[in-house]
């Protein structure tokens, strides 16, 4: 009974945080995005595939999605930290930069992130839209400008092209660039998976194990804030609710958006879809398995030892999100023209 | 006449310190590499679609060139530097390797590599299986060890298993793993380029301005080196016979194979093929354009001062050798399990 006040407590305490934080735009958004999709009597939703794409748009999204050209070295795509050969993300604890800078965050997976409220950790961009012309232009990242990067998509004769029959203009804009890769990214939805069957009835989907674990997770308060079509994805919580999270990292979550002490160590919750492939996992990367994760959030955030036999069964039932992974065929990139700017990766 | 004399004599020069070199073996594979495909009246031979690999190891290989998991940083795949989005090269100088190091060399394409004579620029290895273990162990490149890459595979259930299927042993070791490896490179051929229609008797298949190239390529004397189906590949040749290549690339060639100073600057003459997608050219990347290039070919090899008319043909004819790109489903990795050892890039 303290635990379960406790358990409140926290939910309560990242509510309160929340609105002050002045997202209740975001919370509309999300309370759109589980709109779209199917409710049930469970406090998560299945994701269904996603539709109304402008296909041009994602066609050329996907171009740039793998253009190393949109870095300073022309080394370092969307796709470097994000492949989607691996769930999305890079599997490092914090992701590589241009010149092999040690980024402050560990880079979250593109999969689904089109049903997030916000983008980033911190939320510090509204939609894939916004979020896209960050990493552009982040020294620590691509260490490009947007002024360069659509200089150089404006010598290349056959993106030339493209930008101007998708988007019927002469001129090639950031705007466009951003667009159009959000138009890639709404597309990268991981349905079908063994639990949202499950969801829809067929209850042979998933197996005795994990439906005990899905039932812990749930009743024990995981589900308060890993929920809706996204597991995840739809507010902002503290890491470290009952137990202070001891971390060498030293980004300050939402408060380095608001500027609110409260705000410290306050991140978007992380969808849980495909977390299999995800590894490893919190805003650090230090938890390197999901055993791991599950026991540390029971400890911190639910004030709850779980015993290895639930451990287990959560980790079962966190499998149970991975979805089908998007099957994609490489693009080829059209080449750049004697005009484009050639890279210098080690000036 | 002169120049004539000067182009033989460089030709000569190169099949003498070939022949020094002691490439019997190679010499009788290029041979057996032109033989696949079909004679002409041309020098230069149509490629054809890869036939008769195993369609387990290609499978497999096919994860393993998009696997960051071969490298120290967990970051750098094969296809990192030899991108199959753009020609099978990285369309830089020289590569990047762990921890940004700049690599000593520029990377050359994977396409069609299958038709090379030896391998690597100064063809220290025989063939693809024996070149695709030396960026893996390179602490130039992925700066890991045989053994490590052996040790994650091995944790991983997915490929123990896949491995298990395809080659019928317990153990995965780097055999089998440079085996697939090579068996998916040996499908990246690109046939129907434009030019080998026309060699196949489409005469509409190039215009006149490429025909006209084309026959400049060849009466001035670029085909004695770049010929066969790789249009190059299958000869070292000295880069810098009439004048030396001016260079701050340390590159030894092939006398860093030899120990012979006569085979200093001589490299295996790169392959022709999709050579408008592998910008930058040269051992040195150096040249960032193909007009540079065929202006410093013709004067530095041939003692021949091209005309901008003539360079603009030869330039026309090389951008017919563009052939079909891989199509190319992007692979979904296998997940690490808990007993995977995790990448650390930054220590």
């Amino acid at each position: 009974m303290v635990k379960m006040k406790k358990t409140m407590l926290a939910c309560m305490l990242g509510s309160l945080a929340y609105m002050a934080g002045g997202y209740a735009v975001a919370q509309d958004k999300a309370a759109e995005a589980t709109e779209r999709y199917k409710p049930n009597h469970e406090l998560i939703v299945a994701v269904e595939p996603a539709v109304g794409q402008d296909p041009g748009q994602v066609e050329l999204g996907k171009k740039l999605w793998f253009d190393p050209r949109l870095s300073r070295s022309g080394f370092i795509s969307c796709n470097s930290c994000h492949n989607l050969s691996m769930g999305g993300s890079d599997n490092l604890p914090t992701s590589i930069g241009h010149n092999w800078q040690e980024g402050p965050i560990n880079s979250p997976t593109v999969l689904n992130s089109s049903l997030n409220f916000v983008q980033f950790w911190d939320g510090r961009a509204a939609d894939l839209k916004e979020q896209a012309g960050g990493p552009i232009a982040n020294p620590m990242e691509m260490a490009f400008t947007h002024d360069l990067a659509v200089e150089i998509l404006e010598s290349i004769p056959a993106y030339k092209e493209e930008f101007k029959k998708v988007f019927g203009k002469d001129e090639i804009t950031i705007d466009e660039i951003t667009q159009a890769l959000a138009s890639f990214e709404e597309t990268l939805v991981t349905p079908n998976a063994r639990f949202d069957l499950w969801l829809k009835g067929d209850d042979n989907a998933i197996n005795d194990q994990e439906l005990r674990g899905y039932l812990t997770f749930k009743n024990s308060g995981c589900v308060a804030c890993h929920n809706g079509v996204a597991v995840g994805g739809n507010t902002f919580q503290k890491m470290g609710v009952i137990e202070p999270y001891v971390t060498d990292n030293e980004s300050a979550g939402v408060a380095g958006v608001t500027g609110n002490d409260i705000d410290r160590m306050r991140f978007k919750v992380p969808t849980l879809r495909n977390v299999e492939l995800t590894y490893p996992y919190f805003h650090d990367g230090a938890a390197n398995t999901l055993a791991e994760s599950v026991d540390i959030m029971g400890r911190l955030q639910l004030g709850r030892k779980f015993t290895e036999n639930e451990i287990e069964d959560i980790v079962a039932f966190l499998k149970t999100l991975t979805g089908d992974q998007p099957q994609l065929v490489m693009p080829i990139l059209p080449p750049s023209s004697d005009l484009t700017p050639r890279a210098k990766p080690f000036d």
